[in-house]
C-alpha cells in the first residue's frame, strides 16, 4: 500500500544554526516534528483532538544519517509519512532534502501513544493511525540500540531542567536531550567534527526542576569516531545516544 | 523624512512556545532579529558584507510593551525600521502585529556598530546608515534603565554558558540573557504571571564556558509586580532587565 506523504518547505534561520553556520541537531528535531505535527493538522489529529481522545504521541526512538546539514539561509524540503504499524508502535520517516531535491538527511522514528488517563502506553486504534495510511504489520522491528557508553572512559557534565526546556506538551521538549548530550562534548569537539550518524532511545521522561547528569566516553580510531553518551537523573537512565562522526575538512 | 520599513510574516511554532501556549520573549528576540537582517540582506548589507567591512552590529538595549504575546500556530506580521541615528548609535524599531493588523507588540532597541579590528564601537559610517534611510539626530536618546535589584531580597541562580547559546556571528545569541533571567523566576511565577513592559539593557559580553549568574528580586504590590534582574560572570555585570507583569486571569 502506498503511504502517505506530507511535505513542507522550510528556511533555516541563524537562530537554529551554530558557529558552523549550519542547522544543529537539536534544532532538526524540532522542525521534522513541527512538520509531523502539519501532517497531523492536516488529518484532523491535531494536539487539541488528541488530547479530547485522551492521547499523546511519545518519540522513543529516532535514527538520523546526515549527508550534509543545511547551512544558514537555505532552504529545505521535509517530506515526512508514517511507514508502518503494529499493535503499539508506529514507525514514521523523515526526507530532508535540498532545493535541487538531493537527500540531505534521512530520519527513522519509533513513536508510540500514550493514555494520559492510565498513564501508560495504548495499544493503536484504528481510527487514529487509519488516516495516515501506514500498513499494519504484526512484526515488531528490532531497531540498533545506541552505542554503550564506556563508563571508564567517561566525562560527565550536569544541566538544570529550565523553564523554558517544557514545550507546548507540558513536556521537556525533545531536542534538550540532544542539547545536554552534545553539550557535554564541548565547543572544541563540535566546531573540529561533522556528525554522520545518530542514535537516540528515549527510556524516561525528564522533569522540571531536575538536574540531570549528561555522560559521555569518545571512541576514537583510524576508521571511525563514535560518542556514546547516557542522560541520567540520580539512579534512572533518562535517555541513550550515540553518534558517528567525520573530521572537519 | 520617512523612514525605510520592511516587514515579514512568520508562523508561530510549537518549538517557539512555553507551556502557556505562547511564544516566549527570547523566541521573540530571535523573530524580531531575523527580520532585522532580512532587511539588511535586502538592502546589500548582509553579515558578510559587514565583516568584509570590518564591522558587525550589537544591541546595547531592548524595551518591549506588550499587549499581547502571539499564540502557537498564529501567523504574525513583524514590521522594522531605523527611527534614527547619530554618531553612535542607532535606534530600531519592531511592531509585532496579528493577521488583523491589531499591534500585538511595540519594540525600540539602541544598535551600535562594533569596530572587529579596533576592538571597539565605531562612529557611524554614511555608508551603513544611509541605505535604512533613518534621520540623522545628534542627540544622544536618554533611554529608560532597567529598574534597580532589591540586593537584601534576591534570590541567585548559576547557568553554565553552553556550546549552542553560541550562533552564527560567534556570539552568546542575545535571546539567552533572557532566558538565563526569566528562568531564575521559576515555573511557578512564569505559568501564573503575564509580562506587559521589558527593558533590557546588555553591557558586557559573556563568553563560552563561563559560568554566569543570574538575580533576580520581585517587587509586588496591589498597583504592579515588577521584577528586576541581573547576570553577572564573576563581579562584572554583563546584562540588567527588569519586568513588568500581571496576574494571569
Amino acid at each position: 500500500m502506498a503511504v502517505k506523504k506530507f511535505s513542507n518547505k522550510k528556511t533555516i534561520s541563524y537562530y537554529m544554526c551554530d558557529r558552523t553556520h549550519t542547522l544543529t541537531l537539536p534544532m532538526l528535531v524540532n522542525l521534522i516534528l513541527e512538520v509531523s505535527g502539519e501532517q497531523s493538522d492536516e488529518l484532523g489529529l491535531d494536539e487539541q483532538v488528541m488530547e479530547e481522545k485522551g492521547y499523546s504521541w511519545i518519540i522513543l526512538q529516532y535514527e538520523f544519517h546526515i549527508t550534509r546539514f543545511p547551512h544558514n539561509k537555505e532552504t529545505i524540503e521535509i517530506e515526512t509519512y508514517a511507514t508502518e504499524y503494529n499493535k503499539l508502535f508506529c514507525y514514521r520517516d523523515f526526507v530532508v532534502r535540498d532545493e535541487e531535491g538531493t537527500e540531505l538527511i534521512h530520519v527513522q522514528s519509533t513513536f508510540a501513544l500514550f493514555d494520559s488517563a492510565k498513564r501508560k502506553m495504548a495499544r493503536l486504534p484504528e481510527d487514529i493511525v487509519t488516516p495516515y495510511e501506514a500498513t499494519f504489520n504484526k512484526r515488531v522491528r528490532r531497531t540498533p540500540k545506541p552505542v554503550e557508553i564506556n563508563e571508564e572512559k567517561v566525562y560527565e557534565q550536569p544541566f538544570n531542567v529550565r523553564y523554558f526546556d517544557i514545550d507546548t506538551n507540558q513536556h521537556v521538549n525533545n531536542s534538550k536531550y540532544l542539547d545536554w548530550t552534545l553539550s557535554t562534548l564541548g565547543g572544541e569537539f563540535l566546531s573540529q567534527h561533522t556528525m554522520t550518524y545518530a542514535n537516540v532511545k528515549f527510556d524516561k521522561e525528564v522533569y522540571e526542576g531536575k538536574l540531570i547528569n549528561s555522560s559521555v566516553s569518545i571512541d576514537e580510531t583510524e576508521d571511525h569516531i563514535i560518542t556514546a553518551h547516557k542522560i541520567r537523573t540520580e539512579d534512572i537512565i533518562n535517555c541513550s545516544a550515540s553518534f558517528e562522526w567525520k573530521k572537519q575538512s
